[in-house]
Order: structure tokens, then sequence, then C-alpha cells
């Protein structure tokens, strides 16, 4: 996963141009996404396809011709989506053009302005300290036509129509954590999901934040009953403790499966509730859609310093901390997967589990173990629709051990599993 | 306010009689209510309007013909409702007849006999110690005859049918937290309310406690439908922390409402559970009645030392006290008045703010402006039914920040009203 | 009580055979229980009704002839259920049939093997680190034959036909709290029912732990419905604090009426969720039979060191714990009895109290007394069909003041009683 961003870092991505596209191209190497390419001026629900952005360089030149910033050196020098310019200036004309952070002197900003025609340049502070009066030449060699949005989609077909939704915005340009992270990771989630059997349909897209989710949602709407859970996945790639953001339900499946996941795990975290900012989130779960998609981060975007500046680099995202997140998602996803309810075959008193083999011959002993406190439980509650999940949380037992006790209950015809209604 | 409560503050009021009529007397110059007389025998529920009662003078005279207790020094020293008595006995006979307060000696009580006929006085546990033994003389020139019951009723009307009801006991003599503070808070709301719009009709009843709620309440069925929040306001003046205390409902809009404004309030105050003991809340909250009433008081009725004494007078309450009930009490009202729901126009994702001037056109920042983050909270719940209360509750913003946002959001054809279906 | 369990001590009881036999026969001196005789290989749901087991004698010898391990000085040497056995052995083939208690090296373990054919001896660790190597001779001279699996039962009638029911499990041999204790209080709970005037109907169950209950159960599916509420005693005779453990409903009248007598009872107490773990509250609450049946104990099974052991004797329990539990149960019960629905008859405003002697005479005081209170409550709630627990629950107040407080308002023709549906 560390890999593939570091291959990624580099490129000047977008809402839109060749820098996402390339980037699509890349993640096609590993999972057999396609690439949609939606046209300029497209409208979708309240919103239009803007103009495709695209740049090859800029800078700009102090009095001795040198290039005092220079899109060369980081694509974040640019305001993404920066119309073309090219003209000389003294630097107080310049300096509303210009953006730093002067709480963190040496680094970065990154900036945007999709949806104004506007440019712009950011920089360090220390690099608009040094610059002295004078004359520039400011130069954006950019363009802004018609031309068109993509993104990038793979549906892995299941067991079932139902299915899981995978997204994650791929947008941005040299930032690590965000969102290179959540690529990288649902890249694998969907390599390993493909190599193992599994009931839901899942869906994975990579798609521009906030215009490519209403995009997609728009030009999907008969897709969308289909979708039973989600994740949007985004920075994910820093040591920080996990951070589940609930659905606007709040008691989705997803979201219940998400806090049993990171409850049972030895990670620190917070469960933070459902608020109408954030990610594509914002998409999924505004009135009309409301699907139960819940997002899962690390750190939240926003409460680290180093959030949209260029200090968001290889250095903050750590193999490790990615390799959580994807056990994290992974046992999130088995447990959606193995969510059964089952029908107990007696359930007028206990039956009798010595006599199958199941439950210690000599009694009198203080406790039931483990694995029989399990079986005890899931006889209990397997009736009138209690799913395993159900089960695992009023037991407060692990969800593994709940399902473990169920296949073994079910092998043993003490249970029956129940039909998938919406399979 | 204090003005009206120094007025009013001399005056022997009782649940019927000439203190209370001039009372209202007094209140009608400020607002223009109307004055009821309901007869003796009158029977209202399981009740009967009682015989009225006036009071000229009450003296104890000593041996050398000395008032020692006095009516004309304080009404209190009377027992209210005590009936006619003139005679002479010795110290020992008296005594039954004499109510202190031993643990605070400079206090007259407050006591009264409404419903049952006798006659005593109330004098300071000092005074008691001083009486030497021997002959008393003892007058009361009282009059309990067939007579009315008065009380007072303003009905402002507004947009809406619909009525908000604000009712205070206007039946103590000589004390001023209890409730000249909550005649003051109401008079003073009154006025105000008729000088601005306002979509309810607003029912002010200045009435004797208990009797005269449920005279109300049994002469006026057909009217308690249409009251769709109320408010109890006593104990208003004093310097203590507000309480608010809920309706039997205990979840109504008057009572999240309260509780909202409360919250977002600088002062500090308790929120108190519904009980049947207590002021008109009473009668109101009756299970047979069970309106959305609540009672908004500052230091609760009998947990304050000079509660029901001599000592809840000009000096405990406050002017700036009675202006903070005020500003509270404003609020309230101003939130019930507000508290409309909308319908988002474009349920299905976010609609684009940006193209509107809603939203900030540089992207980027880490956190989406205030006014920002209430418009999404607007547009991600204004759907199903939530009221911007709900909205309020739900973003844990304040009510006012969400009810601006409404207004832009509908001011830009975002959101639409929803019909009033009680209006 | 105690006097019961010490002469019930020395029994050699166990799930079927003459031990248990004698431990109904001698309860039936006490009250008017039936012994039930359930034929071996009689089918009760999942399970069957096993052979009668009966032991007359059983030891080991040493090299020397002498008793190292005798069945005549504690029963419990015997794993219950042990299948005959008379042979010679070295140590080293007698230790997988030898069950000590490392960590406490002077009890006796208590152990069974009622469903696998097997035999054993417990004995203290000092026991075994006293035997040297070498031959022993074995012997336990037992019988596992076809005969009757025994219980006790005693259907006490009421007014209703509605039925409380109070189990407890009969087949420990010598351990007095688990759970003879249990029998004490449920004979004593008997006696003293039947000598009272009471409304529902009482079935006390005298039973084999699990078999027993499951027994039960299977032959009598159609008096299941008519058990309103249950209680489980076991482990009653203990210093330890109470524990309730609710019933599988969680909300289930008998578990409100435990929580609510043990919130105002003085003694310090724990309440414990339903776990399928337990006593025979595991099949009176499994999914298909699902009784309102809690578990009423003092310190939880398997919590104790002594439990299961031969240090649970007649001095681990005391008279005083076995009263103090007969105390909270009857209280239980009784509030059950007196858990009736009232309608207020005058719904509309409070009624006149005072008119009818309920009310003080005198206003004025802070505080209106604990019996206005109860009143106001009871008059204020009694509508809609609260319960008095439940309205004793709302208003924090206790059962006994509300019930009080009931009556003397139904005799003032305030209240009405609501037809008892189920009756």
């Amino acid at each position: 996963m560390y890999g593939l961003i570091e291959e990624l870092y580099p490129i000047c991505r977008s809402i839109t141009g060749d820098g996402l596209r390339s980037t699509l191209r890349r993640i096609q190497q590993e999972i057999p996404i396609e690439i949609r390419e939606v046209p300029t001026g497209t409208p979708v629900f309240d919103w239009t396809v803007p103009r495709e952005w695209n740049i090859r360089d800029a800078y700009i030149k102090n009095a001795a011709g040198e290039r005092v910033v220079d899109f060369r050196r980081s694509n974040l020098h640019v305001v993404n989506y920066s119309v073309p310019i090219r003209g000389r200036m003294p630097l107080a004309e310049l300096k509303p053009h210009l953006h730093t952070l002067p709480d963190r002197p040496d680094w970065i900003p990154y900036r945007t302005s999709y949806y104004k025609e506007a440019w712009g340049f950011c920089l360090s502070q220390r690099q608009l300290d040094a610059l002295p009066d004078g004359e520039y030449e400011v130069m954006i060699d950019s363009s802004l036509e018609d031309g068109n949005l993509s993104y990038g989609e793979y549906l892995l077909p299941g067991e079932y129509r139902d299915e899981i939704l995978i997204s994650c915005h791929s947008c941005h340009p040299s930032l690590c954590n965000d969102n290179l992270s959540g690529i990288a990771v649902a890249v694998h989630l969907a390599r390993e999901l493909a190599d193992q059997p599994h009931r839901y349909s899942y869906r994975f897209l990579f798609i521009p934040g906030t215009i490519g989710a209403i995009t997609w949602l728009s030009l999907n709407e008969d897709a969308i009953a289909r979708i039973k859970h989600g994740l949007v996945l985004a920075g994910v790639g820093d040591p920080g403790r996990f951070c589940y953001k609930k659905s606007r339900r709040g008691d989705a499946e997803i979201d219940r499966a998400a806090i049993h996941v990171l409850e049972k795990s030895a990670h620190p975290f917070e469960i933070a509730e459902f608020s109408p900012y954030g990610y594509d989130e914002r998409q999924y779960c505004s009135p009309g859609i409301n699907l139960p998609v819940g997002r899962f981060s690390r750190t939240p975007h926003g409460t680290f310093p180093e959030y949209h500046t260029s200090a968001d680099n290889l250095d903050f995202v750590r193999p490790e901390a990615l390799a959580q997140s994807f056990a994290i998602c992974r046992k999130i996803l088995g447990l959606l997967e193995n969510n059964q309810t089952y029908q107990n075959q007696n359930p007028k008193c206990e039956p009798q589990l010595g006599k199958r083999g199941l439950y210690r011959a000599i009694g009198g002993q203080a406790d039931a173990g483990a694995r029989e406190m399990a079986m005890l439980w899931v006889l209990n509650l397997s009736y009138g629709n209690h799913s395993l999940l159900d089960i695992a949380e009023r037991s407060k037992l692990d969800f593994d051990a709940i399902e473990f006790a169920a296949r073994t209950l079910r092998d043993h015809e003490l249970l029956k599993e129940c039909k998938q209604a919406a399979a």
C-alpha cells in the first residue's frame, strides 16, 4: 500500500483533468476499475459538471528571473483550478493572490478555487517573507476547457445483488494521508475480496470529492437502492487513533458493525456522531439519498496540523498505520458478510448440548467456558429475528465467538439460517 | 417592572376580594386585561367558588390598649381568609391562633385558611416572646360573604388561532417574589408582544392560585385545545439560578424550547422534572387537562428561606434579576414563534451553495464557518418533518443560528416552509 | 428456616433417587406439596428423563485397609451419578478419577457426571497429597437403573387463576447455600402466603436443576401461559449483598418490582442483566418459553469461593441472612399483589382534597407532607393505564406510600380500580 502511495504522490490531481486520469490508470493496474468520463456541462442534480482543468507549469519569477515559487517543485504551489495568467506586477498587487500559513512558516497550504474563476499561489510564510518589494513575473500555464470529469468504478459481484459501497476521493494533489491512504486501502481491500468467497457485491468508487459523488449518484439513481452498507475511506494512514463517523441514520448496521469491531480491537478509537460536514458522506447521507454510509478515518480531517498542507507527505503516512486500517476495515466487512440471522430449532428449554459433545461432561465448575457461553447466547437469542450482531452486542461477546458458535450449532442442526430477504 | 412591584406590594390580596380587584385594575393601566367576576357558589369541576373575603383592620391589643400585632403595619399579620373576631382572651387561649417561625425569629410567616373557617395571626417569634401573660383584645374586621372571584385575562390575537398561555397567580398579599415578580414579567411580556408581529395568539391570565386556574379551566373548556404551549411564571425576581420545571408530558415543545434557551444562555440553571406539587401547573397538568405547560422560576418555591415570609420583600427582588427573567422568557417565546418546519427543495445531495454566494469560494481550509455549518445542518435535516428546534438540538448549534440559516436558505428558494397544520 | 437446612444438610441428594425423594418428604411436613414421579426414558423436549441413581456407600482404602476417602464422612466425596465400581489399582491409575481444589487445599469440591457414565472421587488437596504410591481398593456401591425423576409441586390457589411461580433446585447434596437456603425460604413463603389473603395463585416447584425444570415445562405446557411472574430462589443464605438477575425480557413487572423493592430497602444490592447461564431461569427464559422469571440470590453462584465445595456448609449460611432474604421476597410478592391500576374519577384539575379531610387546612408551608405528595402523584398519574408501580417509579416514592395513598383515595371515591384484565 505504501508503495502505491509513493508512486501516486507526485501527480498533480484535481477534480478533473489528466492528473486524476493517470491516477485512475495506475489503479487500473491493481484492480479492474472502469474509468468513466462525464462531459463538461452535464447536469447532476443541482450542479453541473465543470470544465476540465489541466496545468503544465507555473511560477513566480523575481527581478533576477529566478523562480522563487515553482510548480515543478510542488504542485501545491498553485491554487488548484487556477485560470491561466501571464504578466508582471509589483508585490503589492501580487499579494492578494498569495496564500500562506503564518502559524506553520515552513509549510505550503493547499487551496482550491473550483467554482470561481481565480488564480493564486500557495507558498510558505518563509518564502513570502523573503520576497523583496519590486516587480515579479507571474505565469500559470493552465487550461480550463470543456472536457470530462473522470472517475473509477469497480463492481465486484457477489452471491447477493445487494452491495457494499467503498468510496474514496481521489482528487487531491500531493497530499498523502488525504487521500492517497484511502485509495491504497480501498485498492487493497478490492484485491483481497476478489480472491475470497463473499456474499455481498462490492462497489468501489474512486471519485473527485463532492462533484464526483454527486455525479455518480445523479447518474446511478437506480443503483442506490442496492447499496445496503457503505464506507467512505479517507485519512487512514497517519498513526493517530481511529475515528468512525456514524451515518446520518446513526444506528445502521454499518454503524453498529464498525463500533463493535473497534470496541473489540485493542486500538484506541473515537466514535463521532454524524454531521453534514466532512467528505463524501455529505452526499451519500444527504436527506434524499440517506444511505447507510459511515466514514472510516484515523485522525479526522481538520484536526491535525498537517491537514491540507505540504506536511501531509510521505513521512506523515506510515505503512503500519495503513496495515492496521486495512485490518479493521477487513473485520468490519467480514462482520457484515457473516451477520446472519438464525432460528433456534429447539426453542423450548435448552437443547441437550452434552449428548452432542458440545458441553463439558463433568459438571460443578464455577464458570461455563467461553465457547459454551457463546453457544448459550446464540441459542437464547436466535429467535424472533436477532442477528448475530444483535447477539454479540447484548452478550458483550466478540462477534467472532458468536459467529463460531452459530456455525457449530448450525452444523448440529440446532440452528437454521433465516433466508436473506434482500438477497 | 420593579416599579410596578413597588406599587402593588402594600395591597392585601387574597383569592377573592378588593385587594385582588385593585391589583387587576392597576394591571389594566398597563395592558388591556378584562376583569372577570365569577359569583360565589359557582361549581367549577370538583370545587365551588368560595365566598368573597375582605378585610379592613385587625389587631391584638395588650392590657395597655397598645396594638402589639397590627394589620396596618403588615397585612401578613392576619391569617389570610380569617373570619371576623372581636373579643378578649388570656394569652394561653390566644396562642393556638398565633403562627411564628421559631427558626427565623424576626420574620412574619404567611398563612392562609381558605377552605376552613378559622382565624389567626402571624407574627415574628420575637413579638411572641415579648408578650407577657395576661388578657389581650383581639379584633379582625373582615367579612366573608357571597360575592365574586375576580381574575384578569388578556387575549392578544396573533396570526394563528393557536395560543400560548402565560399564567401567574395574583393572590398573595405583601410578598414580592411570590408572585409580584411573575405579574411584573407577564405584564412586560404582554406589552412587548403587543408591539411586535407574532404568529401565535397569547393568553395572559392573572388569577388567584389553584381556585383561579380551576375556575378558568372549568369555564373555558372549549378554549383548552387551542393552547399549544404555556408557561406558569412565578418567583422570577430573586437573584438565584433559573429553574424550569417540565410539563407533565416532559418532552413538549415548550419543555425543549426552555431547555434549549437555558442551555445556550450564560446563566446557571436547573431543569426539574414534573411533579404534581407547585403552582398552577398542578391544574394545567392534571391528567384530564394535560396541557404542555411548564413553570419558569428562579429559586423554586419552598427552597429559599424567605419563601412565604415577610422577608420576601422589596429588598429580596432585584431589577436586574427581573430583567434577566424577562429576557429568557422572551427568547423562549421567540423560539416557539420561529420554530418552523421546512422542506429541503434539493434533497438529493447538497445544493451548490457556492453559486448562490452562500459558500466560501476558496476551498481547503480546515473548518467550515459557523454560518456554513448551520446551513448544512438545516439542509440535511429539513426533510421528513424536523423542526428547526429538532435541528438545533441534534446539531448542538444555537437556535438563532439555525433559524438565521433557514431564512437565508428559504430566501434562496432552497427551503420551503411546511404549512402549519394547526394554524 | 435454619433448622430445616440443618435437617436436610446430611442427605445425599441428586437429580434423581432416594435422597431427593426424602428431601421432598421432609418438605411435605411443612407444606402440602405433591411429589411427582416421572419415569426414566420419558422424553422431555430435547432431553430424556435419565435413569435413577442411588448410592449406599463408597470409599478408597489404602494398603492397610483404612478408608482414606469415605462417603460416610461426606457425600461430596463421590462424583454425583458415579457408576458402581469395585477394584484395586495403583495410585497412578486412580488419579484421573480424583478431583481436588489445589487453591483451597482443605476443601472438597462438588462434581457431577449426570449424562456421561463415569465414576470418580472428590477429596481435599491435602488428602491427595498424603496418599503414598501403591495399591488402593476402590468401591462405589451405587446403582443407575430405570426408575423415576421426582419433584415437588404445590399450587396455592388465589383469587386469580394467574400464577406466580417460585422455583428452586433441590438436587444438590451436602451444600447449604446452594440450595438448601432457597428451599428453606420458598417453604417459608408458601406457609406465610397460605395463611394470608392473596390475589394471585402461587406455584412452588422443588425440582432437580435443569432436567427438573425441563421436565416440568415439557409436561405442563398448558399451564405456562398462566404464569405471570416468577422467581428462581437460590443462594439466599450467605451474608453477601443481594443480587437480582433480570428476566430475559428485562423490563417485566417482576424485574421492576424486584428493583424497586431493593432500591427502597436499606440493603446493598446489585442488579444483573439477564444471561443464559445460571440456574433454572435458563429454562424458564429460553426463547420458546420466555417467561417473566427473574432470579433472586445473594452473592451469585460461582463468585464466592465456597461455591460448590464442602465449605458451603452450615457455617456459611446464617439465620439473619435467610430472614432478610425472606423479607425482601415477601415485599416483592406484596408489591405484585397490590400493583393495581386505578382511574382518577376527577381527572380535570385536582379534586378538592381539603373538603374530604385529606389536605392540611392551614396553607402556606413550604412543603407538602409525604402523604399529600403521594396522593397528588396517584391522582396525577392514575389515568391512561399507569399502575401503582409506574407511579412509584416516576415519583421516586416508595410503593407502600403510593399504595396507601391509592387506597385512601379509593375509599373517598376519587379513584376506581380498573378491572384486572387477566384475572
